[in-house]
């Protein structure tokens, strides 16, 4: 029941807002009574916050296979995590969706607990820079802490303007990253 | 009047944010009237808005006059739209705070005319890609559009961690921007 009252709440968010759906909206939908939802769920806001929850401990642990993968190389792994966050755009729809709208609504403990697991992400990414930095397969002079924001704001921005269905693949975006954080836009053979 | 009004709005939306402060505070703290704000604005948020679109039109025309600067490589022009970008996190204080933070609460023609001016700006960060692109400043494979998006995610999205007043300067960290954009993170002397 939980679950179902989650997709409902997906689907109500993602075609009127968060604000816009009523708790009565989501348990109308599937024909609950409202006392359905305080049994699972104290307020509106604490759903939702279990939605972030949810999305960002799923990439939480999809980071940390490609980080434990002794086969592959810093640059590998940096590309995956940047496809990996590309990809979401697609695979979770609306999920990702409201993630990105409707973060705002989060307040006070519960957005800190988001804003907690985010910086984990952050964190990693920053620990495998590092790592990369250490055995030379970045530059020296790289600062591992402001090249993890610069590469997850960049790469996390991309909901707000990429269309996975327009011209250009995930693959290729993701390429497309991974080239601008490795090489620059320099030109290599100058006038 | 009109001025007055703006500066006590921009203090108190600091203080207590937006959604905090009542039309009457902000004239309170005056000794204006409620009468006297109407005079001058529909809402507050429309107040709000004309805040954000002082600051972007700013913005703007200190773009323009860099990017016209016959005497400069692209590279430094870059580099110079970086800076602004950074050093308005300083200089401008609570209106920067204002702008980053009260965002979300702009909404239908508002937020529209905001974002015009947003892209506007964005533009012509890619305008001065494509130039660069045209004379082998950049890489002939450099996707103007978007690299114009990752450079200004990137960068603006400083105003979420960067203290001024902490261990690196605003010239450093444009700096080190400028050399992740035009260089990347790799290694330029593999083992």
């Amino acid at each position: 029941m939980k679950d179902k009252l989650i997709q409902a709440a997906i689907d109500l968010f993602d075609e009127k807002g968060f604000k816009g759906t009523s708790i009565e909206d989501i348990t109308d939908s599937i024909g609950a009574t409202k006392g359905t939802f305080y049994y699972y769920f104290k307020s509106k806001q604490e759903m939702l916050k279990d939605i972030h929850l949810t999305y960002i401990l799923d990439l939480l642990e999809k980071q940390k296979a490609i980080i434990q993968d002794p086969n592959k190389s810093n640059y590998q792994k940096l590309y995956d995590i940047i496809y990996l966050i590309i990809s979401n755009i697609r695979t979770k729809g609306k999920n990702a969706r409201i993630i990105f709208r409707e973060m705002r609504h989060l307040e006070g403990v519960y957005l800190e607990q988001i804003k907690g697991k985010r910086k984990d992400f952050r964190l990693n990414v920053q620990a495998l820079l590092e790592d990369g930095i250490a055995k030379n397969e970045f530059d020296q002079n790289v600062r591992a802490d402001i090249s993890a924001f610069s590469i997850l704001d960049m790469v996390n921005r991309t909901y707000y303007w990429y269309n996975p269905d327009g011209e250009l693949t995930e693959e290729e975006l993701a390429d497309y990253y991974l080239g601008f954080i490795l090489n620059g836009i320099k030109s290599k053979e100058p006038l």
